[in-house]
């Protein structure tokens, strides 16, 4: 029987600042991205996610980013290959405390914003951080966009990669997401989004915006838990992979 | 033959600024508390300050504070246990990401100014220091002023705690360190220091402001790199301890 | 007839996190005392804030806080007084220069959170924030707890003061406010806080927790628009006020 | 007889760092960037740098920056229009705090290293940063690298605009710095920079590293004073500039 991971963006609340829906996403995802710092979250914030995400028995994974809090890391930054890979030690490391700190594993490493973006798309920044995640800890496993330079750089490392595939948003001809500012970034329509979903996990194909269709592996589909629309959406996904028996688990459990 | 361990804060630049003379101070000390980037260090600090104190085989501490950059935390400031207890495990599991990434051990947790301070004199935030530490990693060694709070506080939760012994500044009569406003709080003259030195970890005995004796056990005495004189100071007390037949050693061999 | 100003903290989101219903308290009050990017706000918040504020006729006021995103400027902390006059320039600074771009006045200073209590209560601090605001410019108005130390010190140098009242807050019979911690720090009850507001504005007298009749002089009273049930209740406080015959403006255009 | 300023960035410590010999240098400068806490600086170090400058009697300016204190503004960032916009609001107003406390004027603005580069580069950004400069306070003489887009900007936004010179950096044959990657980047040797500043100065011509030469007007030259060499050349460069007949002034006295 075929397994899939979900995954959610977690704990990127800040301070006096709350965000999204994590516990009531929880019920759908088995892998929680959980911010460190950079660009949300905050120490106590990590504290209550990681234990509230670890109870759940959810996957608990880093999800690093450039120092941006203002811009929730989606800004670009100009960052030399020696300064993102302290800093990603350094917000890896730190969620890590708190894994420890419960006596929980840290499954994954996932990318945010402007980084992931970036790193997806440049083969030299997705190097830097495949290396810098392999030899942290190779155990850890490296959630990239299927077909990426990232994706790639994780293999190459020799690391266990799992392909990512974004349900919601439409990809280019090349294998690539359309930009946000893209008119069609998104697929409109729940039920366009499910039958993107099952012929992604089940037959390895996506079509992209011009209709040619591009093979994928996937491992994890990426949802979205801040806000109530994107709850509900999360909920007809995991009912539907289910109905279609499909298996939904984290990713330590078949990776 | 008695062993003494010598520490000293380090790791203490931050982006374009640079302080203090860390590779100068390690041919002289055997353990390093390396800030965590609350107070001072940044990724890219705390990546060369681990990958120096590693290569020369010096214990590798972490060394956490309060939020506070612009204060170098030496403001104290009111926050909950809860809080603390998240601002410490990020910054522990931080720098632990850097030992992890350079496959060091991590030898030592130590804290930094208003903190380390407050938490040797109250009870109730001394325990929850040594609790999160003891939970998080209690192989951890946990260095606090001996007699103190916080050494009290370590010793309840069963962890090793390393006494700490400050060369180079007056006690009161009960045993606490006179606050650095005070006018007598400096040791002057390095004789009178290496003299100290030698009476506080072969003897087991301090001399108070006031002439009381009291009796300490000395691990680990704390030395300073961030000037020229504390520097010849750290040169000179490592030299009188080795001639005098004490062995000098980082906390781990001998805790 | 009686005039008095309505003020609330408004500008307190920050990047990708919002916070209050800014735009629709706008509605009730008449000054709004913004968040200068230390407790809450960063430029572009503040940017909006000051353009709606100004736009709506409402008196424009920075609103300085302890440099603390984290705990949302309510834990104090140590600086000494030429520190936080620093801390204050800069601040109150940073939104005047929103309200020269885009051509209004800056009418008044309220400080936030454990600033603005802590100097409530303590002579030496309530002296530093008057002289800073003093020396800075004289024409801002100095809002201050009725009766405070901080009320006192903006008299003795020379301030326009505007006294403020809480209406949904209990005073001890010292007049000063029970902390939020009490068990009876809130008024309850939306009649109980209209009758406070209508004695305290209109017969000086406000009832303190034990009964004692307290003599207020208030020219301001703080609202809040952070939830739903607090936007019903400045609504309902408005237009109690009006219906007895007061005149709710601005502080600059009575003081 | 031709008049010429001479400005250097200062305010560049930040809490426990030091960075920069101030006081030596303003011996030499008669314009002083003061930087705005997002690069460096903090309320402290812009309140002593300010008193210190204005005392001296030289030109105050603020010197804005993307906000990124790790990185010393050195990093590009992909900020907004709008962002940009409010970020310099902020900065300019922050500092003009200062000026305004201490009843001094605020005579200029000069960005700060990667904005600095990018809007000199890129006449979007540069359309940008004038126009909030321009909004806030057209007196504000705006500080520009000779001939470059930034510099065109602000002579299209009406404003006083001081086109800077750059001694000891080379020139592209198309007006702009090398970047300072470049081999070639570095002007060496004392007398070639003292004969640059005078061929600049008294008749209008660099010539860039290819040979060609280039026109320009010259209001202001950039000195440094963060190193015992600088501070030396730009001793020297103030003695030749005078011994040649040219009067040193801030450029408030002439644009």
């Amino acid at each position: 029987m075929r397994v899939i991971d979900l995954n959610c963006d977690m704990g990127e609340s800040f301070g006096r600042y709350s965000l999204g829906f994590d516990e009531e996403i929880m019920d759908y995802v088995t892998s929680a991205n959980i911010a460190c710092g950079f660009h949300a979250g905050d120490p106590s914030v990590m504290d209550a996610t990681v234990a509230m995400a670890g109870k759940r028995g959810l996957g608990i994974g880093a999800h690093p980013s450039y120092p941006d809090l203002q811009g929730f890391g989606r800004r670009s930054m100009a960052m030399s290959a020696k300064e993102l890979r302290a800093s990603l030690i350094y917000q890896i490391g730190a969620l890590k405390g708190f894994t420890d700190f419960y006596g929980y594993r840290l499954q994954h490493v996932k990318l945010h914003g402007a980084l992931y973006n970036m790193a997806c798309a440049d083969s030299v920044l997705a190097k830097t951080v495949a290396e810098s995640v392999a030899v942290m800890d190779r155990n850890l496993i490296f959630v990239a966009l299927y077909g990426s330079e990232l994706y790639r750089a994780g293999i190459d490392m020799g690391l266990k990669v799992a392909g990512e595939f974004f349900a919601d948003r439409h990809y280019g001809a090349d294998g690539k997401l359309l930009p946000r500012t893209h008119a069609d970034a998104l697929v409109t329509g729940d039920q366009a989004v499910l039958d993107r979903c099952l012929l992604a996990v089940k037959e390895g194909k996506v079509e992209a915006v011009d209709g040619t269709v591009l093979a994928v592996e996937v491992d994890t589909i990426c949802l979205h838990g801040d806000n109530p629309a994107a709850l509900r959406l999360a909920r007809l996904i995991r009912q539907d992979l289910e109905k279609h028996g499909l298996e939904v688990r984290p990713l330590a459990s078949f990776l």
